[in-house]
């Protein structure tokens, strides 16, 4: 594998999860119950267009189509959502924290494996500008008052957590791409299954303490 | 009424037009076919989440709350949407751009009636860079493909502009600071039925205009 094809590979999966991270915060824009949280929420999706947007260049700048390039991508999350259906607002906003955090943990383990600009570019584009901080505030304030809410959610997170690393298992297992990111990250030798057990590891410790800052047990 | 408090309810309704037009970009960016579409949709997204910052911005310079002068209009499009629930793709694609068309031309409209740098903010913010040009090209592509798709559009565009004129009129006949901007930009002395009645020929005349360009009969 090239150099130049290689690198298609990893900004179109990286453009994916930027346009699916924008897509699941406007929807939770457009049904937030309370205005400002659907400002917020429409803020950080707008952030990830900007980041989209870098990765697209990017890719332009490689010479690569961006459509081809993320084509690969689009049903990655299809099992994690037909799986996930939340019921009421605040499993989904659970859901898209949780999906949205795993998936930038993902890429922030990646970027080991990157050179720059690339590198650089990664961590910039997964870089949470406040969605934690406004769910963590929103689920702490409604699991205090409802204790019950509470202990669903944390049985929710912990089906969440199981379906979003087998989202994370299919992105570095079908796509040798990516699966060589995680290699090129590690010790010279490190053989793939080593590897993610060593990254679902590192995922769900981060899991586990986002699900703690909510006051989840996870 | 004060000055001040005018302007809340004008920026407060101008910030609900660019919030729900993001609502309506971001939910068909996520269902578009086709993946060129879809990133356009996301920046035109994008684009409303940038005029709405502008609006937020002007709103706090003037000392409102921005939750407070939003709310007043938080259930304007209920009505609309409830009417006109799309049940394919093309007559999302139609509705989502009549709806945002008709508005931005009502807000145009009201401009008029503003100074700077309201006025200015206003035509800004409504500016379509690019919507119009995605959507008639798609619709005018299928429509030339599939006849009875253009007739079947052709009706949904006619139920669609008569729903959204009555959002329109709820618009500027249930809150007094709009209303009042179609009267400021009007000769002195014209009567609150001549006005409307303008308003909504021009709608209609603008509406008439895009369909024609999609090839549909308005």
């Amino acid at each position: 594998m090239t150099e130049a094809s290689s690198s298609h590979e990893v900004l179109g999966a990286l453009a994916y999860h930027q346009l699916s991270t924008f897509g699941r915060l406007a929807a939770d824009a457009e049904l937030a119950p309370d205005l400002g949280q659907r400002i917020q929420l429409t803020h950080l999706a707008a952030a990830r267009v900007a980041g989209l947007d870098r990765v697209l260049d990017r890719l332009a700048a490689t010479g690569a189509d961006a459509e081809a390039a993320v084509a690969p991508y689009l049903h990655l999350l299809d099992d994690f959502d037909a799986r996930t259906e939340p019921s009421t607002w605040w499993e989904r906003l659970l859901k898209d924290y949780v999906a949205s955090g795993i998936a930038d943990d993902v890429w922030r383990h990646l970027a080991a494996g990157l050179d720059e600009p690339m590198r650089g570019l990664v961590l910039d584009v997964t870089d949470d500008p406040g969605y934690g901080d406004l769910v963590v505030a929103a689920i702490t304030q409604a699991g205090a008052r409802d204790p019950k809410l509470a202990a669903r959610l944390a049985l929710w997170g912990r089906r969440l957590v199981g379906e979003a690393l087998g989202a994370a298992q299919r992105l570095v297992g079908d796509h040798q791409a990516i699966g060589a990111l995680l290699a090129a990250g590690a010790e010279p030798g490190t053989d793939a299954a080593a590897l993610q057990s060593r990254l679902f590891a590192a995922l769900t410790a981060e899991h586990t303490r986002r699900m703690d800052r909510m006051g989840l047990t996870a």
